[in-house]
């Protein structure tokens, strides 16, 4: 077992983080090892946004729903699917305009950022360091625009938190290997399969955890009553939409 | 240096293959690296289909635009955004359905896959494999969804071709990271900036060679007129809008 796959399978989101503060050439990895990640046609349609300034953590703390990570880390990432960059270049040479403003070029742009974001976290962790995904950047997804001065073009979907860690969690459950890899065609669920797959998850412990704090019968539930709301799914997919189209995506 | 950013740094794309299969115990190390990614919420919103089978890949071949890796490689990984499962799962434990079927839940499944496609890739190049993801998935989306079997409430959305390497190729040359990094908001281009950020790559021996056989006279409109141009990108934009409509995210 090499060290990347060890780094890689003790991975689990750290939310406690220490004082200590990264330095400088230890973020320059972790900006190296996000920069040389496979990108589209060799493109690279991503940003990287450097927060380290508390007062700019303070301002999107609300829209990150005010995890304490989300001003206790020492430093946040945010990646940013970016065309920007790639647009002004075709501009100043002359070439066609307007070529990338769809929903593909869209896609592009987020693949390439979220691949950016994973390489990383893995630097980070090979480092020693602790990482939490902040998947509330794409709910209020304008806010995070106007407060990181976003231009047309780029859209931020992938936002980290990272330090030193100060708690040392257990693995996350998660599903086994059967349940998420197909041979060859997707192999659908039934009753059956489902009641098997999430069998090991309903029964650990956390799970057990969370329906008792939460009143609710089993894990979906919790999901969908209390967690993740189709009522606010959709409010932030508007904005998503919206968001998306305004940037000059749709 | 530890081995991971290591494996990060020296990664490039790898599109030739020698005819050695990969075998299973390091195809399970790969996978079990994919699945150890961080997921939104724990849902782990994805699905990996393996390819093998020399048929199935020619299948799926002519909407790679016949790339050679698309059958020359011994396995190739799809990763697909996926809340089939998690939606069956709540269907079964009389949860809320339809709280998932919204462009916020796409993208959440977008991000599982692809964070799972960037571990398997550092997996595989840590055990001495090559990779290149293959961008074309999403272009014909509608297609590869015919041909892996894939129900509702999925969409492939990366595709990566895995082998040992037969080539040696040089790193690519990337934008340097002043390019790339921005300090607490985003800074800007313009033309002097550009005109810098992009000189190296401008100069490069890559691009040189690019343009002569382009036959134009810059590396933006070898983007715009060969490569990428506007017509084929809204023409794909319209099938992958088209796709993650009908498979229910819109």
């Amino acid at each position: 077992m090499n060290f990347a796959l060890k780094t890689m399978l003790q991975h689990r989101s750290i939310r406690k983080f220490t004082s200590e503060n990264i330095d400088d050439p230890t973020l320059d990895l972790i900006l190296r090892a996000a920069c040389n990640g496979s990108t589209m046609g060799n493109m690279q349609l991503y940003s990287i946004i450097i927060t380290k300034d508390k007062e700019k953590m303070e301002r999107m703390a609300p829209f990150h729903f005010n995890q304490p990570i989300a001003t206790n880390a020492p430093l946040i990432l945010t990646f940013v699917a970016d065309f920007n960059r790639f647009n002004k270049y075709c501009e100043y040479r002359d070439a066609e305009t307007g070529a990338y403003s769809n929903l593909q070029s869209y896609h592009w742009a987020v693949t390439d950022a979220i691949i950016a974001a994973q390489n990383a976290c893995i630097a980070a962790e090979s480092l020693g360091l602790g990482i939490c995904w902040l998947g509330t950047i794409t709910f209020n997804v304008d806010k995070f625009i106007e407060i990181l001065n976003l231009p047309k073009h780029t859209v931020p979907v992938a936002c980290i938190a990272i330090g030193y860690p100060d708690e040392n969690p257990e693995l996350t459950d998660k599903l086994p290997l059967e349940a998420l890899v197909h041979y060859e065609t997707y192999n659908d669920y039934n009753k059956d399969s489902i009641d098997w797959l999430y069998a090991e998850k309903e029964m650990h412990d956390n799970t057990k955890k969370l329906l008792e704090e939460n009143k609710l019968p089993n894990l979906a539930r919790i999901f969908t009553e209390s967690r993740y709301k189709k009522y606010d799914n959709e409010h932030f997919a508007k904005i998503l939409g919206d968001t998306i189209k305004k940037q000059g995506f749709l």
